[in-house]
């Protein structure tokens, strides 16, 4: 008896379900969250200029790859980034711990609770901050305690968890492009490890797909004998501005085909996409809708802030590159996906 | 008309192509090159306990991770790491480049051709050779060098390029591993700019999953202001012993299941990897087959030599461990793909 049918078999199945594969496709709208205009426009032109079989731009599977910012890009960074309140909100445990440290700055001033005077700790206060309640403990440690952060902590404005303050429509664009074999990495400036604990879950982007900023981490044994790794305060790389294609070199090793950001940080990124041959997508998120999400730029007039800055010049730098803007204002239809 | 069939006749078609495929699969031996022994076995009882459902060491497909070693576990490093050859063959390029190294050590050494002096070589001389012929350029320019040499240099044995110098057996394993949904990663001491050249045509392992060695680059802009990324003499991993579960934890972010070595530079990765819970495979190839391939250790009385080191030390602890030893003349049928 033939256990095996004709190969022929095999690939007439592979037809049939391929034809209604793309029926089925061809009938649902990728990106529903959004409205017509030049930014969806964009994206729908270049996923077809990049997978369409015969096209002059067509990349092969192997070579699709997309990189997202995250802060300001996937989800709300105002009024301050996420990771920065869970470091604030960490401070009194790490004085727990270490009660010396209740009269020494820049901790006294996170006790105090007093917002304006927070609101003005100098960056070297902050890394202080950043080094103590993200470093000294081993990498599980650190995943139990920014877990049960990101379990319990509400963002102020909402009174939801940071996870469901991601946009709808970016979301769109991650799953849009993966259905068309893009592999979707997030390049943030905010911590590898931290962002890697929810990336899978609130992206669908597992954590071998975040390129952050990263520390260096130190190999060791418990009294036991079991081998376990401490995060050390030895900055690997700043995955800011340049360090952004340097990270992404780092970790991908090789240049994506789009990428997407929303503040100076993101630039270099988007030049070294944009840099290479064929078809290329670089789309900067503007904040320009203060009743649904926030307005901040101060490109456009926008409102200047401390956290993720659209300057004018790089809004004429995307204008002069062919770089797509993207109006939350304009081009979404709705920002998250909780909203009716 | 209606153009699209009920869900249900999708449902009917997928299990018959899923039978059908069991079937094939059930058919064809996974491993050809392998003799009957404990190696094989423990590689065919992993995969059963982490990917049977039901199996109580189920592991979810997003959580399959398996890390390989490359030189002397992948492919062959005597009497010299591929990627050394490389640099030395590289220098009188360079001293061409730069006429004014031509008197300088250990520039003056290499280019005499001595080969017992060139062997006799210091550490910190091979890091001044490193520093000069794998930095400086922009990563393109590496790439095209680098390139070119893989193309034209043979090895003094076999007289065949280097990337035809993989072990069969290997090869197969990590097709067996992917086949069952395994992603594969090659952690390698060797430069992971070099690696990811070829890794892709070579393993099927594409460059973002390539950790090794790595040096940082500068990005910065050509006369026309179009960004390139420079190769800089500024180590961030060095992608052995510690740095192996290090730069597993910077690069992937969670711990394999499975990690394959064959040297003292692997202990610390195989030790990670076996602290972790539920089923975990941790392997080292041990090379005893001098007729076919090279016999050094110096574990088991085997002669002891400069290029990867498995000591009897690292034999007894694999034995205490439960790590499994492949022994290259029992364990394998073949060797390499080309043999008879």
């Amino acid at each position: 008896m033939k256990l095996i049918p004709p190969f022929s078999v095999f690939v007439r199945l592979f037809y049939v379900l391929f034809f209604l594969g793309t029926q089925a496709f061809a009938q649902t709208d990728p990106l529903p969250s959004w409205n017509d205009g030049a930014a969806r426009q964009a994206i729908v032109d270049f996923l077809q200029a990049t997978t369409r079989q015969g096209s002059p731009q067509f990349v092969a599977p192997a070579e699709r790859i997309a990189t997202f910012d995250q802060d300001g890009t996937l989800w709300v960074e105002h009024p301050m980034y996420a990771q920065v309140m869970y470091c604030l909100d960490r401070v009194p445990l790490v004085v727990k711990a270490k009660p010396e440290l209740a009269g020494v700055e820049p901790f006294k001033t996170v006790l105090s609770g007093d917002h304006e005077a927070i609101a003005r700790l100098s960056m070297d206060d902050l890394f202080k901050i950043l080094a103590a309640t993200l470093t000294g403990m081993s990498v599980d440690e650190f995943k139990d305690q920014a877990q049960q952060w990101l379990d319990t902590a509400r963002d102020t404005r909402w009174k939801r968890p940071h996870t469901e303050l991601t946009y709808q429509p970016m979301q769109e664009v991650l799953q849009y492009l993966r259905a068309n074999g893009y592999k979707t990495y997030i390049v943030t400036g905010g911590g590898q490890d931290f962002v890697r604990l929810y990336s899978e879950r609130t992206y669908g982007i597992p954590p071998e797909q975040v390129v952050g900023t990263a520390g260096g981490t130190k190999y060791g044994y418990d009294k036991d004998g079991k081998p376990f790794l401490t995060k050390e305060p030895k900055l690997l790389l700043n995955d800011n501005n340049a360090g952004k294609p340097e990270g992404i070199h780092l970790m991908i090793g090789r240049r994506p085909y789009a990428a997407f950001g929303n503040s100076t940080g993101d630039r270099q990124m988007l030049e070294y996409i944009q840099a290479g041959d064929g078809a290329r997508l670089s789309m900067l998120v503007l904040h320009d809708d203060a009743a649904r999400e926030y307005a901040y730029g101060p490109a456009q007039g926008l409102p200047d802030t401390k956290v993720g800055a659209f300057t004018q010049a790089l809004y004429d730098l995307a204008k002069k590159q062919g770089w797509k803007i993207i109006s939350m204002k304009n081009d979404w239809k709705r920002i998250f996906a909780w909203e009716q």
